[in-house]
């Protein structure tokens, strides 16, 4: 089966992503940036820091993580109405292979949209040395909340 | 049912935990402090940092998941044997209120100890106030390998 | 911590509870029973079966995640409003041990309830000669949509 | 990026499975069959029968979770070495629709593939009038344990 395709009901999508994505001071702190938006579809991208580390030398599961649920969050924020936010309900990652190489993306597309609940899926992708290699998948529900005005 | 209560086999258990802990660089880096280690129980300790929030100024769910999941890995381990390694295998976070107060800590403790895969899960508190709330819970699977000469 | 304790906005929760599950048909095929409605709580019941096991002989992941998932979905709909229906949106099992025993209880307690979405854990417990043992756990998203007229 | 494939050690990995298959007496008892098994990938089918339904007449969660595992548990096992068994460590279930249907398959593949831990998703596909619908996924961590002699 191929992916589902989606459209965004709200034009400014990308820049409501954008905008929100702004305020998480988390990325800033880590140093992820946005690689992609689509409706349905986003990229976040994190190059390696030496200070982000497990005991191994590789990106810890939790910052492998910060960056799928983000790019979770975002891709089910593409779909959501203009006056909305995203909350994460829940998530699950299997870590299938230790997070090394000199960068990492996170690409999360929707599963199913629903009006409240959107359940989205994110594979962390590793670059090594011209390799790329899938180091962790998380499977998540998102959250449609109204904005508070 | 009471939790159950365990030995560890390692009688330098709890300085293999926190040898290990001085190697997760992302620990300094966030802040993340050690306040308990016993046999099958660890407990991990982060203030709040405004550097580390979501775009509504709550602590980023991929921080409190770092810290769980750190905390589980190390209650995993206190029950391994001297010479061994512990690497996440999977886990699966529900937030359950925001992660909002001065201070946090994730709870862990292991629900199941096994020769090679252990199960384990943490609470993670918050404190405001003079309140403490659970605002999340992890349910992860850590696992055993042994240590690369 | 101690757990939460829960009170009931809906005074006849346990009957609204009773009659959802007399309608859960996959209920009597497996041979399931109520042990127990309190508010937050709910502990059903299976003897073993011989036609229920998976290649080893015990009961199979999918019969106690069964139970587990309407342990959890009815502890959730004792705590909703009088014209509600709860559905499952997602859960997680983690299996500790084979399911072995001559009966079994998922033992479900709320842990957060919200308007929209509450958050429950299960404890699949085995009976077998005389002893008890924990064999898996489930954590899990519950949803309360408005009944349809 | 396209799936994984892969290449199975044991040459006769299908007798195996069937075999195993034959030996849950679970699936004789909810009338699921193997569709299909190839090096890394399963497939399950379950006509709807009324007798398996939650409250509203669907699959109940906990059979369209039967399928699913036991679909990823055997996609492991086509990959493990002749003399193993499988175990199901875990696995995590969103519930995307109603399944609601007459016909449904869990498709199961390999994500990745280890010597003890293997990493697996089903997605169980309900049929109803012509059209098929992805109603559930399943994210799970299957074990290779040594065959007791």
């Amino acid at each position: 089966m191929t992916a589902p395709s989606f459209v965004a009901q709200d034009p400014a999508y990308e820049a409501r992503v954008r905008e929100s994505f702004a305020q998480q001071r988390v990325m800033a702190t880590l140093g992820v940036t946005i690689a992609r938006v689509a409706p349905g579809e986003v990229v976040l991208a994190l190059p390696y820091r030496h200070d982000l580390t497990q005991q191994h030398g590789y990106m810890h599961a939790g910052i492998v993580t910060t960056i799928a649920d983000s790019a979770c969050g975002y891709a089910a924020f593409t779909l959501m109405p203009a006056d909305s936010n995203v909350l994460s309900v829940e998530f699950k990652v299997n870590l299938m292979a230790p997070a090394r190489g000199e960068r990492f993306e996170a690409r999360a597309r929707v599963l199913r949209a629903g009006r409240t609940i959107t359940t989205c899926q994110a594979d962390v992708v590793a670059f090594e040395g011209g390799e790329e290699k899938v180091v962790a998948t998380l499977l998540g529900t998102m959250m449609c909340v109204p904005a508070r005005p």
